[in-house]
């Protein structure tokens, strides 16, 4: 373990005092947004306000410059105009600051000499002694230390396995928020911009090396030093799994980058080859990036390629198997004896058992599911289980016929039983099972039946079943987790 | 125009009467749900139920048998058992039935010996002179004369431009429920199962012939006679856009197809080609089945590859600039004189103006953002103007940064300056608008947004401008959209 890299950051991640450098009382300014964040999210540590007007913001008692503040200071924010930043930095430097973040932009990404110089500037003052974050970045999100980003006052204070790195801002905030329904939670996640000090490569090595990141994800467009990275990728291959979006790569995305963060994008498939080599996960959009995160979250390390879809209605069988097999899964045909045993329980007609399993109707009853899954289950040919369930057709459709249209839809979810056999099965044959509840309401006046698909996606993430909304993401994260197996055998 | 086809066809979906034979009081059985769905989306013609054992049914007199009816009927829905399906039709003709919908299943998508020999005896007494959808599927949806398909009881009454034809009555269900609050109107919808008379050919020459269906998708298993497909394509190429989603091309989708609707898959090659060829817009999933009918009911014919791509936060240029890269698509630098206009209504450092243009901050006034838009408007080297808004922020952040988190969200939208200004330019500049308005929340505790997001969507809808969730379904349609105009040149 790399002792070093995690002592080197242990006072930014986890400071006792931080310190807002161009703290102010306007709203809409970096500064305050920032003050209020810290406070609502609740960090713990001690805060001091620094703006050279003095005063006092949010109660807080404002000091007019860093060496007047009492106490030492761990991390300081810095949200001053670029020209100032400098002259912060190098105070910071006298009062033994330990690390430094930037959110001020107007540096390299602004592609201008001026803004170019400012950057080689502070990165020639980070070398002498003090990490710094940035410029133009939203900073650290730490649920442990109560550290968020720019604007994260809502992000959970669970802290979770997955460290997340990346070089836009805006994207951390995206994901802070996604994150919250999935129970997707994080050991640290950094926004660290232009990357003029710490970059791609510190981060995950911390993140190799931090016991409480299980799970490496990261968004990135230029790399510093792209030899460097894929050999800290190579060296710890296999060890934690690293699911990384590599944006810029086409010819126009590239030249986005360099107005973006200041740097290169790079030649798609040399990268692509590279981070192939390294075992990195690779993903393209934030959907396929929470999805991957997502399922290596909730799969365990037993998950495999050879899988059982079973549902009814809405051409499963057929869109499964092909959308399956063209991620290199594979449906196989269950075994002539569980076949065999699998047809007594269901009607001659209306159905096809043989996996995928589609049971003609989607109102099937869970007493129903629950022997296809027993199959699937004892079928030593099957590795992984995909349950579809529409829950429209059970909740809205039965309620109908019903006449009960007045009830809450919970009241006629297969849930609770469903669940049951889900856990059964799990704790029985030791085979995970995936959830698809696929959302086919898009009416405004229905939006109840989004309220109850949420509960119950809750439900199921508890118990440990992840839950997707269509076949073809679960199946993508699925094969994603698969790769990464295969590849720690290579 | 194929006037044959029209008139032959003219009954079967406009009928002024129907015979449900096999109707029954059991809640349970197709022929109660699909007189039930009848009579509840309001169908205005006769209703006859015949069932041997008489009596009434939800109010109808019962006729023992076909040839009782008192009046003539149009079309006849079976849903009696397999064995009994071949005695029915030979009364169908001899009473002078137009058209059948056998709705039973157990034919030869059961892979036997009897089941193969049964539709082959129903293809037989079709060529006597009656069309018979099915059997194995769901039947017709056209909202003009109110039928409707099983069960698809709250489907809409209105009608619109979309002919669907589907092997899979699944899918036609659960497309007739997706397209509700997505403004996807349909002419016709067709379940025809495993096609043993009807089936993709005639309905495509149908939906070519029928003035009131303007774009025309399929769901298509395996094809009965792949060259008459492939001509009747060709012949009608450019005509109309054909959006088919031809599944089973893989090995395992294959066999589910098989079992399915007991048709053949086929190569994934050869018919990739000569679907191209003939100028269809492939897709290979629900989701961008339903994404490609919404992006050509929605965008005009002048739609063009070269975009504008316009917001702010969450790695918005570079992601656009890759995704819509891949997809054929362009995203070229505003012109000098455009962009020098432009700089001087934005802040020199913090955005990236020259397209895509990222303003940096999520919360961009609609004032702002359109001077964005009359820059895509006025810039000759740009088509299509897409405006992407993350609501969380504009909603959920301004109204908790006001301290008024018990309003209502709708009073915190900046839509009705920015449909305004949507509009303006449109008829300006006679270029098409796109919104994406990406879905960051996930709590169950936050509905509110996804309700909020539902009435935006219809708002910018109604006007005439699509909504997407992600930028990258957005531009996968948009691509459809301009393949097809590039196809109707060759």
């Amino acid at each position: 373990m790399n002792r070093s890299i995690l002592e080197a950051f242990e006072p930014i991640f986890y400071p006792k005092s931080v310190a807002v450098i161009g703290a102010s009382t306007e709203l809409a300014k970096f500064g305050n947004i920032i003050l209020s964040a810290l406070m609502e999210i609740g960090y713990g540590g001690k805060i001091y306000p620094v703006n050279p007007e003095g005063g006092e913001i949010k109660g807080f008692p404002v000091y007019q410059s860093l060496k007047e503040i009492p106490g030492e200071v761990d991390l300081a924010i810095l949200t001053i105009p670029a020209p100032l930043v400098s002259g912060a930095l190098e105070e910071c430097l006298r009062q033994g600051v330990k690390g430094v973040e930037i959110l001020t932009s107007g540096f390299k990404e602004t592609g201008n000499r001026e803004g170019r110089r400012m950057e080689e500037e502070i990165s020639r003052i980070a070398r002498r002694g003090i990490r710094i974050l940035g410029p133009n970045c939203f900073g650290i999100y730490c649920p442990e230390s109560g550290l968020t980003i720019l604007p994260g006052q809502n992000f959970s204070r669970e802290t979770g396995p997955v460290g997340f790195l990346s070089q836009s801002g805006g994207l951390c905030v995206d994901l802070g928020q996604i994150a919250k329904g999935l129970g997707i939670r994080f050991s640290k996640m950094v926004s660290y911009g232009n990357g003029c000090d710490v970059a791609a490569c510190d981060l995950l090595e911390y993140f190799y090396a931090d016991e409480k990141t299980r799970i490496i994800a990261g968004y990135v467009e230029g790399v510093e030093d792209g030899p460097r990275l894929l050999r800290i990728l190579k060296e710890n291959k296999g060890k934690k799994p690293v699911i990384l979006w590599k944006a810029g790569l086409t010819a126009t995305g590239s030249r986005a980058v360099m107005s973006h963060t200041g740097s290169m994008g790079g030649s798609e498939a040399v990268w692509n080859a590279a981070l192939q080599q390294a075992g990195v996960i690779q993903v393209s959009s934030a959907e396929e990036l929470v999805d991957t995160i997502y399922a290596f979250l909730y799969l365990a390390d037993y998950v495999g390629p050879r899988v059982s879809v079973m549902g009814g209605g809405g051409a499963i069988s057929v869109a499964a198997s092909d959308s399956l097999e063209r991620l290199g899964l594979s449906v196989p045909l269950f075994s002539q004896p569980i076949l065999q045993k699998l047809k007594t329980s269901f009607p001659p007609v209306g159905n096809s058992l043989r996996n995928p399993v589609d049971l003609g109707n989607p109102m099937i009853p869970p007493s129903m599911l629950r022997k296809v899954m027993e199959a699937a289950g004892e079928d030593e040919g099957i590795d992984t289980l995909i349950v579809i369930q529409i829950l429209f057709y059970i909740l809205f459709q039965v309620r109908h016929r019903l006449r009960m249209d007045d009830r809450p839809l919970s009241q006629f979810s297969f849930q609770p039983e469903l669940l049951k056999a889900c856990e059964e099965v799990r704790a029985k044959y030791q085979k995970p099972i995936i959830m698809v509840l696929p959302d086919i309401t898009t009416d405004a006046c229905m939006i109840d039946l989004e309220s109850e698909w949420r509960r119950e996606r809750d439900v199921y993430q508890t118990a440990g079943f992840p839950v997707f909304k269509t076949l073809d993401r679960a199946a993508r994260a699925l094969g994603h987790c698969i790769a990464f197996q295969r590849a720690k055998l290579d």
